[in-house]
């Protein structure tokens, strides 16, 4: 049996897994990146992460990893991470995380995951999606003929800081009226407590808006009204087929996704908007989409296209 | 020597000209398109005129023309008009405007404006640009990976559409705040006849903004705030290496480049802005990319690479 070592690195902790050709996926328990330690370190970890997921592949399949894949995050090509603010590293080659000998592909973090959304998640059936992680930030992968698209220099997807009230609230990120500052779990949650003085969850946010709380569901309507003004400026510019919402907020279900369908459609005079659609693969489209990579490094571009959603989400956990 | 037949298809009128494979262009005077009587009317005429540039190729090279190509609004495929609501065809088939026997291409028109700056205009050095012609209405083209990229259906590029205030003002297509009703040509006109009661082209109140007259300051300054707004939420999703304005408001020159290069790094806090620079094909770039289309179907993908700008600015014009 052939298989890939296929590991999401995000900025404080890393996901890995085994996945075989025939898309049975094992799932390694997380683990810290210990970007405190910094940026060397973190190259140790993943090293010694993917060594170990190694290990556990030959003793389980009997022979070496036929390829590794990573999503990692920043800015990045398929052999070098070339920057990352969030994690400190330039410039570090794929080599420096894996075993010698073993053929290794990089990706962007968001992208790689909708990359494995767009091979078989939410947009199998559709070459030109977006799709939106909402979690503690918003970014997106933008996937365009059926290939993420990174852009000119690879700094694309960069929704979450489109301005959606360009007189608004100010942006951690120094700009004016970021969807992000609007939208994101965090900011949910951040809003909430301004307002209310309680400190929750943007979860809990979503619940006491859900019952009738009359400021969670302000706080909560104006995160919808500025994804609606930022997905309609997407689907005018780039008319996607589908827009697919994954992260944490997606887990809000139809209390996100009714109001948000309405406003984005509100939004739009001359068009029908797109379905909006919630994620497949969950938190671990980012290890399964860096499989994908493993297989495309190992040669094998079609890997994926005959995996099955059921079997990779009861996919064994060690 | 061998020749393509190339049309660029307004609502109102059409401009055709003649285009050798070394790029030796004749343009011919435009003429209405009459869609004033009916959409078959617009076919017809769209044939006449090709009939006529045909002749004058036979008459001229003393063959048939390789290959026609037209550019034309609204939804569009290779071979055939879908639907425009400025002229008000639907499915007429690309043969329907060519002569029995000549390959022929379509193509969007905007688009088709792109894929002339983008093969040897002023996007020829990259291959991912944002194409903004700024005239009566805004629309772009979004050239992705060396290609106008026009979206899931063909609905693409419709930035001008994009709410920039999105409480801001109505525009005539319905929705609120869109960038073309703040920075189209004729808003410009409009708004600065709204505020100051005199009835004035775009032109001129970019002449009194220049001139130090307070409304017309305002009302331009306005529409370059909305430009940096738009622009910015493009920048950030998509990360062009290059935004090329055209149109009849890019003929403001430094009025509109400086401010608008200003603004558009000032509303960018954690990236540079890409390069802002003028259109190098004026308004035959949907004309010239026609001629491409035409080489295109008649199965040359190459024509235009070596073509040169001042033969293409220095054709005659018969």
């Amino acid at each position: 049996m052939t298989y890939v070592v296929a590991l999401d690195v995000g900025g404080t902790s890393m996901k890995g897994g085994l996945v075989t050709r025939g898309g049975e996926v094992t799932v390694l328990a997380g683990r810290p990146t210990g970007r405190e330690h910094g940026p060397d370190a973190v190259v140790q970890a993943v090293r010694a992460y993917v060594g170990e997921i190694a290990d556990l592949g030959r003793s389980r399949y009997g022979v070496e990893p036929a390829g590794v894949g990573l999503a990692v995050p920043g800015i990045v090509t398929a052999s070098t991470a070339v920057y990352s603010a969030n994690i400190g590293w330039r410039d570090v080659p794929a080599e420096a995380f894996t075993p010698p000998g073993v053929p290794a592909r990089l990706g962007h973090d968001v992208r790689t995951g909708g990359l494995a959304e767009s091979v078989f998640g939410a947009g199998r059936d559709v070459a030109d999606f977006l799709f939106l992680p909402i979690g503690t930030g918003i970014a997106g992968a933008v996937v365009l003929r059926g290939e993420p698209y990174g852009g000119a220099r690879g700094w694309g997807g960069e929704i979450g800081h489109a301005s959606v009230w360009p007189a608004g609230e100010k942006c951690a990120c120094g700009q004016i009226g970021c969807l992000e500052t609007y939208a994101s779990a965090s900011a949910v949650a951040r809003r909430f407590t301004e307002r209310s003085g309680s400190t929750v969850t943007a979860k809990e946010v979503v619940e006491r808006a859900v019952a009738g709380d009359p400021v969670a569901a302000e706080v909560f309507g104006e995160a919808i009204e500025a994804l609606a003004i930022a997905l309609a400026s997407y689907v005018l510019v780039l008319d996607p087929a589908l827009i697919v919402i994954g992260g944490g907020l997606a887990e809000a279900g139809a209390a996100l996704f009714e109001p948000l369908r309405e406003r984005l459609a509100g939004r739009l005079a001359f068009r029908e908007p797109p379905p909006v659609r919630p994620a497949a693969l969950g938190p671990r489209a980012g290890m399964l989409g860096a499989a994908l990579l493993g297989w495309q490094a190992a040669g094998d571009d079609d890997a994926g296209a005959d995996w099955s959603l059921d079997v990779l989400r009861g996919g064994s956990v060690s």
